[in-house]
């Protein structure tokens, strides 16, 4: 059932690490694209604050288009849609900055998500990874789910301490300050020379 | 009167299973496309919740329409307007997804939908199909209007328990785990090859 | 004064019987078309619930405009007002559908609608005719107009009882389930073949 | 000051009768034309009837502009904005329907307003006119204000009677059924053939 | 310190009375173009009622173009933007409405603002000056600021009694009724023919 | 980690001076460049009065493009996004005017901006810098995060006399009553000439 790791990579898809009232969760962000004008549509409940982490996923890519290996004109060509599934569930906040980043670039570019990786970590515009909370929390609910590769932001790793050792000792963690080192970690090579 | 399912297969239109405060229902999603530049409406007193449900179907159906035998640039050549009669009575919840995915193919293939089959999951952009709440109000409605066939997401299995034996004897019931088994059960086959 | 029937057969205009909570009533439904681009207004003090009606019958009319006989790109020719006469009373729920309709189909094919037609019922994408309320409201109030024939729909035939036999039997009643009969009820023959 | 008529003919102006709860009022519409593509704006303090009102007299004239002597394509030339000074003042309701087409119309014809005119009265997309409220206290500060000619909807005559006979005498009433009675008492002939 | 007139003529900037709740305040109205397609901004805290002041204010630039010596197809070359500093304090009302019209005209015909002159009145689309409220709490505002020459509505000159004699002999007041006079008074004369 | 100043210079982003209930912080605003047609995006959980400040600060930026070394058609030419890290935390005021200026500057020059300068003060459509609060709490906070470099408002220069002496020591602070103070200041020479 759902709340559980994927089964096989993904293209336009990764996971992030959620923590609300009740907990921590796991989260899929799924893209899509379609020929289009540029639209970008965001859908699953998503309060303001999210929407605009998912902006500022976006312009990062858009105007780091070059080195990431995306066509600069794509934005011309695409309407792209950003949806987290469970509809019904509110969600916010920016710590899913990198996951949408993640799956934005796998959707551009072709290349899958390594499925056994979930990340949590705010971006800005120009990269910057920023610390989240609850790490302890998003941590417990990620190895329930069976992922068992952690990027977290660098500014977080004083609070790894929170997390009990019995779970950290079956998990990696990748703290990062910049987004494209969680490309790096989190896509599968690409096939072919961009 | 209404309440009961269709007389005939349809294009155009499914039959999906409400469920509110005052128990289960069955709803008509309704499709119709008109010469137009590719906008989306969406009307029948819907929360945002179901109307994100009906942009994530869409999306999906767009980045999938080669697959689905559907021509790539139909988004450019059509207004879509998707409707759910009873204008008054207020609808919401991601459960139509599925139901609204198969009125629109059936709408952009011409394929007939079954007009004993009623559905209920909600549906992601990669097709996935999702548990849904009020699986036991919404069969014994279905039931009650006549159709004989219900598609239901894998993970509501467990949950068919709760249904009165004597009437899940009457139905069949088709589990499904991704979107694409929604369209082959409830759509009539095509006429003619795409 | 105005509650009364029209003195003459308009084109773009159309009999609606309303009910609110101090009574039955009838209201206009007036179209105008005026070269344009496809924009549709609704005025009217018009709540939402009537607005989506409005936009639903126009769906309807756009999608089978082929077989209603109106030019299919008429949609790119004209912009639509809908109006509601007496511009400060609120109105709104579904049941102006089939009048809405009709203003609409005699406005862009020019057959007059009869004056002495009133009518109620929800309309669907697909044209069919859903039941009403204040049946026996609406009925008295259109009688006290000097409507003669009123059209309504097939579901609301056992509510008929409710009214008084004095009046029922001073007025012709049309039970209908599908839009296309409204139309042939309601519209002047048109004077030219389409 | 104002409160009073105005000192001549002017084009692209009328007077209106307003009533609020603190009495009768006289008001100015005033419409201006730019070289633009058609947008209408709608300025001061207008409350939403009002404002659809002033949507509905700008459809009469454009579906009758050939009628009304009007190029039918100055909708795409000309950028519309009607205002109705005294911008801090809230208005509202629909009775100064007839007094916006008839400002629209002598802006768009260039026949000037005649400046002992006032009016009230509904206008509907038809052109027709109805009933308004306040007709007494209307006319009364319509009398202080120097107006001698009144426009009245044609359903308002009884409420004649409520107006002291001694301010009646001094007053020219014109009841009316048709926007275009008004244009043809208000507007002063054109000075060259259309 | 701000507060103060200007230390020189300038382009694009007039000086407004303004008056709130704690009193009179003087405020800058500034207008920048920029080559666009004729969209409007307007920042600085902004009503509803001060910004439909300033479209109106537009407007009647705009339809009067040509005798103000502007090309009339400006508003298809620039964008404007209307800006009011001390961006966290709120303002509203329509008295500013000539200054804002100055400030326009200036703009766009490159003829500075005299530096020493203050001003407040209502504007409408065609031109007339209305009253406003709080002259003499304005009146000391604007003598404090070191403004000298104050221009007001002729409908407020009997308000010029309220303002302590000592003051008002050290000032210089313009009642107008016509803002044209206002742009006399106001700018300097164009160093060139238009 | 976060709260300090750059580890170097930077294209596109400068260090703000905020002061909210909780004390003086520091804050980046980001500015990227896309492939565009002129959109300006402004994320970053901000106020109305902030998103004005940003508006303003872009218009002074077009309209005097060609002073500034940009080409005077990029806004026809990019998408700009602007935002302001740290998405959950809401921010508002005029007061980052100055700083939203530079990092626009330096995005469209490609000069960098020295890191170790910090800034506050509000701008105006003209330029000009506008007093602010909290000079005090901003101060010790820049200190804090390791800015050596201080911007401020003319007009606040009597507010220094608040800052501790030891800290005051420490720092440099430049006043300026016009912007183009600010650049001149805080952004690197141009390897090249414009
Ligand atoms: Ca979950
Ligand atoms: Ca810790
Ligand atoms: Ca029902
Ligand atoms: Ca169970
Ligand atoms: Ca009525
Ligand atoms: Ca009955
Ligand atoms: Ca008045
Ligand atoms: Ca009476
Ligand atoms: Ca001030
Ligand atoms: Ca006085
Ligand atoms: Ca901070
Ligand atoms: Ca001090």
């Amino acid at each position: 059932r759902h709340g559980q790791a994927e089964l096989s990579n993904q293209v336009g898809a990764a996971t992030g690490l959620a923590y609300t009232s009740v907990g921590g969760d796991t989260l899929q962000i799924e893209v899509s694209l379609s020929a289009g004008k540029g639209k970008l549509q965001l859908t699953g409940k998503l309060g303001d604050v999210m929407k605009e982490s998912a902006q500022t996923a976006l312009s990062y890519v858009r105007s780091n288009a070059e080195s990431l290996g995306i066509a600069t004109d794509f934005h011309e060509k695409y309407d792209i849609h950003i949806h987290v599934p469970e509809g019904a569930v509110p969600k916010d906040g920016p710590s899913a900055g990198i996951t949408i980043t993640t799956a934005l670039v796998s959707a551009l570019t072709g290349r899958p998500v390594k499925r056994e990786v979930g990340m949590t970590g705010e971006v800005t515009l120009r990269g910057r990874v920023l610390p989240i909370g609850g790490l302890k929390e998003k941590t417990l609910s990620a190895h329930r789910a069976g992922i068992d590769t952690i990027i977290i932001p660098k500014d977080n790793v004083p609070d790894m301490d929170d997390i009990p050792e019995s779970i950290r000792e079956e998990l990696t963690f990748h703290p990062v300050s910049q987004v494209e080192e969680v490309l790096a970690i989190a896509l599968e090579e690409s096939n072919y020379a961009n």
